[in-house]
């Protein structure tokens, strides 16, 4: 079974929106854009062995591939709209290549955003996915975080770190459900984004890791930030996964990455406004402390105990 | 050195082009695209050992990788605008990265594009290319040759496969630069592709050999095609390499792939017009055929001399 055949029996399908005018099967999409609206563009490379387990079941895979740059997306306040998607992969495998096909699709569809193209190269396995989104007015960036704003999560970090710790140890069958759908299931806060601008001055998706995507924006926008180590606490889950395996959880919270929760910077003015939105979507956002003007991390009372030299996800 | 400082050492640029509104180095690009145009998206992806030889120059597999991108583009008739990158790397090369980032980055000045985002991860040698072009009206598509067209390529195909051969036996400096530059430097025939809207019926670049990408524009549009086998001869460059490597030139030629030109169906009435802008663009078009109503291929006179199973390049 060569490319053309894989591409046709589990990626070509009829085109869901009117803004596909050409779809998979030709040398590029042909895409009808929204008048007026800016164009939001994503890549992300997934690599087996070091973004994803050998072995993970590949219908977690393509939903994960599809949704960590929708994720980008919505860190920026768009609306996704098309994907496409490079999967290298090391042999034909019919069976794998339909469940990624499933899983991706399915994230996709949950974000209004559709397949347009792609191609299929036998390789080490490799997935490149790239996600294009709009963008009525002004997207969120990272570079506008001001003094005085409010930081706040869209919800709790620290599980997928989690999930990846127990997996050392156990089966995924003995890992609880709410921590391994943190790291095989994420969610891109689509709606969260979308609902932050005009309200939010600068959002980040903390892929990386909280403090390692909290400096991203600190240091994009000129600014510092003091955080109360209290804010982020264990659930139960969470708790036991970190006594099981001899971590700790603040560890995990603060610096674990792959979370796909957004992080805004609001201002005081406003934050009430947006969290009760989130909650009416649903989140359990979390305010983790403000912008100061001193640059730098800086902990109202005690710094959270974990390792002084985590810094995040480091892609090298 | 890490994901962002390589990121910062050789891809973060200020904007050239006024359509970047965020550019590298945000969760996603923001762009603004040409009011009423259509976006055209491709996506292909080079593996190391597959569609390129290890220890290349980083500088023409930088080249390379812009370029066969920017092709797909040329193929619409799109006009090229911007590219993102996802790299994979296996170490953290410094200088391999610099000469990448160059080739790059020339390739794409060329074509008047602009890298806009991207990312670089650790792992087998990858490179995931996305370019975004645009179309003011109707793109040139696969599926729209019509009976009588007349078969035209942009130039002569056979060169990237005849340097490819004589690698197995002989070093780079003894390849004939007017092949070896046909392997390492194609060039996207981006006003050609322009050009051809509205002139031509249907087109396609015939990166996957020249009989190959053919079947794909007759399967896709529903029709058939008569060849002439003397259309195509080779150069002395290209029929020294067959000599000397005991092959065929006329496989090379017919089957070859890794071309880079442009292949259209044109209808009678406008060929010569389409051929002569073609030559004020310094191209040398080749005839090789006209569209049958009978399906699949035909020869007038004796069929080239080739493997009969060759059928174009195969991804898997």
């Amino acid at each position: 079974m060569g490319e053309f055949d894989l591409i046709a029996r589990h990626f070509s399908r009829p085109a869901q929106s009117d803004s596909v005018e050409v779809g998979i099967g030709d040398d590029a999409a042909v895409l009808r854009p929204t008048p007026s609206a800016s164009l939001v563009v994503s890549t992300d490379t997934l690599v087996e062995g070091r973004h994803f387990r050998s072995g993970v079941d590949p219908e977690a895979l393509g939903w994960k591939a599809a949704m960590v740059n929708l994720s980008d997306i919505a860190a920026m306040g768009g609306f996704p709209r098309w994907l496409t998607l490079a999967l290298t992969l090391p042999e034909a495998d019919d069976h794998w290549v339909a469940g990624f096909a499933a899983g991706f699709r399915a994230a996709a569809t949950s974000c209004q955003a559709e397949l347009v193209g792609g191609d299929i190269t036998r390789g080490p396995l490799t997935i490149g996915v790239t996600a294009l989104g709009e963008c009525l007015d002004a997207p969120l960036t990272r570079s506008a975080a001001r003094l005085g704003d409010v930081l706040v999560l869209t919800g709790a970090t620290g599980g997928a770190a989690a999930a990846l710790a127990l997996l050392e140890s156990v089966t995924e069958e003995d890992i609880p459900p709410s921590l391994l759908h943190r790291l095989d299931r994420p969610v891109a806060r689509v709606a969260a984004g979308r609902a932050a601008r005009g309200l939010a001055h600068a959002a980040i998706d903390v892929s990386d890791g909280l403090l390692a995507d909290l400096r991203h924006v600190l240091d994009a926008s000129g600014v510092g930030a003091r955080l109360n180590a209290n804010a982020l606490t264990p659930d139960t889950d969470l708790q036991a996964a970190a006594t099981r395996t001899g971590s700790v959880a603040a560890q995990w919270m603060w610096a674990g990455g792959d979370d796909y929760e957004l992080l805004v910077a609001v201002p005081p003015t406003h934050a009430r406004t947006l969290l009760e939105i989130w909650r009416e979507q649903g989140l359990q956002p979390i305010e983790i402390g403000r912008v100061t003007e001193a640059s730098g991390l800086h902990w109202a009372g005690d710094a959270p105990t974990m390792d002084p030299v985590s810094s995040g996800y480091q892609h090298f």
